[in-house]
């Protein structure tokens, strides 16, 4: 393995991050470059189980650290606090990402991102501008990633070039991502045998940046009580976090698949800081994000204005 | 002007960043996106104003900053320092650029850099992939921005896809680079009426990285000697610009673009870092860097390195 460049997304890897370092590596190969291999940083989660049992095929091997000098690619992300924990060791060759940027480096790289609403959009064009045919499994990958990142294209991350490749994807995979995609999303709301603290663990992602350290988390789900009805436990988890962690804040987002709104959990010394970033009050840890269900678009600048414009926090 | 997306490079701008700017606009007035107005950030050196009197077109217009979230678009450089002063007011849609990174935006854009020898070989890639027609002008001008940026494909930046695309520019311009290329480059190393000051300021890019501020500028000339006999003069001009910009340390290399090396001066109290990066006995605050021409390839990776690891400067 160590002489092989490796592929990887961000640490608690949604199924954009997992699918797209399969569909990268696929890619690589398929112009050439043989000595790629995907991997991952952290458990499947069940909605991306479903997409690999779909397809009858394994994950991708899971590390923890790179060797010196290992030759990276990295999907889905580019901040090294969403990374491998040694990324500093590594040389990253590539980024193909489409997140807001905070990334370093001292060489020139080949560094794609674009604002749409996920990393397999972005792999789509590199197949089409490559000439590199996209074979069905492939497709499919991309699809489910799609599916994921957009809530079956629901997301106001959601844009016309993801709605355009999404056709595409459905006549080679013979699909209907609201079907498919819908089943998907389902399959990964099910927590029903999750501690609080597992679930909170799902889909986390930690932010440093304006000089404040803070987690974001998201779950997914199709009914909300079953979340807010053992809310006293998911606080006492999150709190442990903060503890362990040394964070200013914490927001977990409960994110309604259905009715496309979050409700939260903030908590922390700066937590505060969640009512000036949404314009919202919070009652008892909590409050209703109309219409909010994408961290990224809708979640971490609100966060992150906020920070940049309170000298008191 | 105030409602058009403007597109610029760094300041001091080069070939690259004037030529590139007026490019982008090109482009994306040709993908239908009429509203931009590419400008530059400094004064026109002598080997831009031969390309733009090749064509007989005008200069940009010369901005110095911008109002509260101007939306602009950024070629050939990422780094803030490098960038319009009130670079944090504006709002970042795109990036076009081949160096090394050193950006922080909080929402999703389009960035897009490769580890080529110029932006106007990313540049050529846009203009395929989005199916669009290069004419002579656009054509000309990315030509001269590489015969610049590679010092006519000599330079160890220039990949096989530099001169994939220099062959395709040649056919559409008639231009032979080796002829064409190298008028030009000459006419940038006319210096007989510029002061030390005027000369190390031609191509000076301010770093703050690895926690030090520091200049690398670099001038190309035909003739070392022209320059070195008047050493002292060049000493006390850097010297001025360490005092007033509080800087660590100032490397300025004036580059032969016949034997392809660079005489260095290196002042400031953090200089003698430049013996460590790269492997030289400075001697007079000066030395010889053979085979050395990139600063983007050649002296600002080795430098950054030698900073991060010596924890003594």
């Amino acid at each position: 393995m160590e002489n092989k460049v490796l592929i990887f997304g961000h640490k608690n890897p949604d199924t954009d991050s997992i699918t797209s370092s399969l569909v990268m590596e696929n890619l690589e190969r398929k112009l050439g470059n043989e000595n790629v291999k995907a991997v991952r940083l952290g458990d499947v989660n069940k909605e991306t189980q479903y997409v690999l049992n779909y397809l009858g095929i394994e994950a991708p091997e899971l590390i923890s650290e790179v060797e010196p000098n290992q030759e990276v690619i990295l999907v889905d992300h580019n901040d090294k606090t969403q990374s491998i924990d040694n990324i500093g060791d590594a040389k990253v060759l590539k980024v193909i990402d489409h997140h807001a940027i905070n990334f370093t480096v001292s060489s020139p790289l080949y560094y794609r991102a674009e604002p749409v609403g996920c990393t397999a959009t972005v792999l789509y064009k590199l197949y089409k501008e490559n000439e590199v045919e996209v074979d069905k499994t492939a497709a499919t990958l991309m699809l489910s990633a799609i599916a994921s990142d957009t809530l079956v294209l629901k997301s106001p991350t959601t844009t016309d070039y993801d709605k355009k490749v999404v056709k595409e994807l459905e006549k080679i995979t013979g699909l209907d991502i609201n079907e498919y995609g819908v089943d998907m999303l389902k399959a990964g709301t099910d927590i029903s045998d999750f501690t609080p603290e597992q679930v909170i663990n799902i889909d986390s992602k930690l932010f440093e940046q304006s000089n404040k350290k803070f987690r974001i988390a998201q779950v997914n789900t199709a009914d909300l009580d079953s979340i807010f009805k053992n809310q006293a436990y998911f606080e006492q988890a999150i709190n442990d976090d903060i503890q362990k962690e040394n964070l200013d804040f914490y927001v977990f987002a409960a994110t309604d698949i259905i009715n496309s709104n979050s409700r939260i959990i903030s908590l922390g010394n700066d937590a505060p800081v969640v009512e000036k970033a949404f314009g919202v009050a919070v009652d008892n840890h909590t409050a209703m994000l109309e219409n909010v269900v994408s961290r990224k678009k809708q979640m971490l600048p609100p966060i992150l204005d906020a920070l940049n414009n309170d000298v008191n926090l």
